[in-house]
């Protein structure tokens, strides 16, 4: 079979990372250099809104000194969305949609950076594209910092994240340790969705029993209310203060999120209602159940953009699978996922990629398994350290400009002519 | 005169900063240096408390190279606290206490690394010795992240912190650029507390009109609920988004705290009370008064113990600022603190270490100037950014273990034994 020619689309989506640029550099650059199947190269602004609206800019104008610096530069410099397809069926008019577009500008290669909703998008478009006959190629590359898809080892943006949250939990620990005499207690709440990756993560950094974090809140296990108020007193006992790392996703054992169930907690003691996320909630019981001061450390999405001090593993893999989609789809594959996987059998840290079907990716869901988490639920077990150590391995390198702050890449986006009827896209 | 011979203590206070461990290393290094004149270096554990409770350790024990590595490590080693002494009069007994200790253990020298309450209690300290007849020299170091310490052209901690939350705010407000589709407004909460230091800081981020911060919330600057609506309104038409950094201390026209305040605006709309800082009522008003989504950022204690992105700059004087204390006390100095000086008749930034009176530091607090503010009252200047950018120069190294994890210091504290009766000491 000839190879397929013509025009790739490469666009992002879902929570911007510290290395979805790094994905996104691995895609352009091997397109470029491969102009004589990709006969152009378009970004897709705010991805798959930039597809309905055919918002589409040219990569291939852009200064590649430019492109290479989305290697070093956090966020989604193609622009992202949170806009969820369904599924064939309900949204046909949007998959036909995109195809009209498809069409017009002889597009054959999409490639779509993002989560297990992302990866669903492009399965089902290359479903669509089979049964109207349209030769096209979609691939996947993963993106989440959470750390929970399927079907691969782990996630391009969980080892920045990780690396990152360990140190601040490490940091702030220490600033726990030196003012325990006023401020007892620290909340530091990380993100992870239902999934304790990150809560997990922040676990590396307690190198001796004493240092935080203490307690890590995980949302794999149920929080209960009396078992955490003895875990939060018998660390006061032992070490005088207590810092706790909480993912964002902590349920009660009832299935309730602790941020949203925060109110019934707080307004017991409190008597007014407790909002914001799992960490105030947390807050709020470790004042009126145990007594001692406490406070909350949320840094939000700083967490996951957090380039400054990235794991230089985590943007190597993350340029390696953009290539590795790149390949993929010089070797005619198509509706798969990019995936990593780990050589168990190798002494040392071993990373190469594989495929998986997207359907696969979309529909799975990977939690932390029980064997990452301790005896008592609070803790990392050595299996744990084992698997994520590798993943936050080396320092990515940062560009520090004459202010001294990073100097992050910015794309002219030059907007391609479109070529279709006006599709109306909510922003 | 003769040299005064005796012993050192050290001591630290209030929040820890990236940089207060540094400014311990300059004292404990150059008192190490001077032997013939320092016949021992305690440190105080808990800062004032350590003192009241004779739980003193011997510096001279520590491993060298432990002590070195405080140049690179955040946080307070030697231990913090936030215990106020008032006047003499009311306090009189915790005064005589501590030289009760300080004479039983022939300590002559008492460097205290703090801010203006820090200052209050050495220069109180000072004037009961002399009072007294202990012939004693008591001198400060500065330290706080909030910049706000008379007579000092800055503070060691401020560059880093806001090196830090530039970088950050740099960094998520380019994650609210990508995912302006679904998160639209980012509220990113900084310390500094009355003091609009660190959120002008945010500023030096913005190198182009469209990038964040595009609202900084000073506490300079009264909050008044309409015109900050206005403001996000017209961010919004102008950039689709709008990214805030919001002073913790930001304060409403007739002197309250947002972060109090903030209950009164969400219940306006929500029905409920909102608790947490200042950014969550910035947030509630954003969503219920503009009617888009907004999240909040609040890195808590976090931002100043941030010694894997800290100023190079901004170690090196708090190093400095310690040296300069102990050549200080060499020349028989008492009752002042080391002062930062910016030579303004030079082309190029260069900082000298000079004096001023502990008892001029108590009683002052520099806020932002009105010149360092913009017309609008919600962004910086050009003065701000000369003042500014020097400070936060340089990346200051770090130590990283096989974990990929930050290594910093950790004192023995091996303690010295107690010569003086029990004295309670609340903890």
């Amino acid at each position: 079979m000839p190879t397929l020619k013509g025009k790739a689309v490469v666009a992002q989506s879902g929570g911007p990372t510290a290395v979805i640029n790094a994905s996104a550099a691995g895609v352009i650059q091997d397109c470029l250099a491969n102009r004589d199947v990709f006969t152009g190269i378009y970004g897709s602004l705010n991805g798959i809104l930039g597809i309905l609206g055919e918002e589409l800019f040219d990569l291939s104008s852009e200064d590649p000194a430019q492109i290479d610096l989305l290697r070093r530069s956090p966020a989604s410099a193609l622009g992202s969305c949170r806009h969820k397809l369904k599924d064939l069926d309900a949204d046909r008019a949007d998959y036909e949609r995109i195809l009209e577009v498809f069409k017009a500008h002889d597009v054959r290669y999409f490639f779509y950076i993002g989560g297990n909703d992302s990866m669903d998008t492009a399965a089902k478009l290359g479903q669509l594209a089979g049964e109207t006959d349209y030769e096209m190629i979609a691939l996947g590359v993963p993106k989440t910092i959470d750390n929970d898809l399927a079907c691969t080892d782990h996630c391009p943006g969980y080892g920045s994240v990780a690396k990152y949250n360990a140190t601040s939990v490490m940091e702030a620990g220490r600033d726990t340790d030196a003012l325990y005499t006023h401020d007892t207690c620290t909340v530091h709440e990380v993100m992870g969705r239902n999934a304790g990756w990150i809560a997990a993560a922040t676990g590396l950094a307690r190198r001796r029993g004493d240092e935080a974090p203490h307690i890590i809140l995980l949302p794999e296990v149920p929080f209960v209310v009396e078992k955490f108020v003895d875990d939060v007193r018998r660390c006061m006992t032992d070490y005088k203060r207590c810092f706790i790392a909480c993912g964002e996703g902590v349920r009660t054992p009832d299935g309730q999120y602790l941020a949203d169930a925060g109110g019934q907690f707080a307004k017991d003691s409190f008597g007014h209602t407790q909002l914001g996320g799992a960490a105030e909630a947390v807050r709020a019981i470790v004042e009126s159940r145990v007594g001692i001061k406490a406070r909350t450390n949320q840094p939000g999405t700083a967490q996951r953009v957090a380039m400054h001090f990235a794991s230089k593993t985590d943007v190597d893999e993350a340029y390696l699978a953009g290539q590795a989609a790149v390949a993929a789809a010089l070797d005619g594959v198509s509706g798969k996922m990019i995936t990593l996987l780990r050589d168990d059998d190798s002494d040392r840290y071993v990373c190469t990629t594989g495929l998986a079907d997207l359907q696969d990716v979309a529909n799975g869901e990977k939690m932390l398994p029980p064997e990452f988490i301790d005896a008592n639920g609070t803790g990392i077990t050595e299996a744990f350290r084992q698997y994520a150590l590798p993943l936050i391995q080396g320092q990515a390198p940062v560009e520090v400009g004459d202010d001294g702050l990073p100097v992050y890449a910015r794309l002219d986006r030059t907007p391609v002519a479109k070529l279709t009827p006006v599709w109306p896209v909510a922003r």
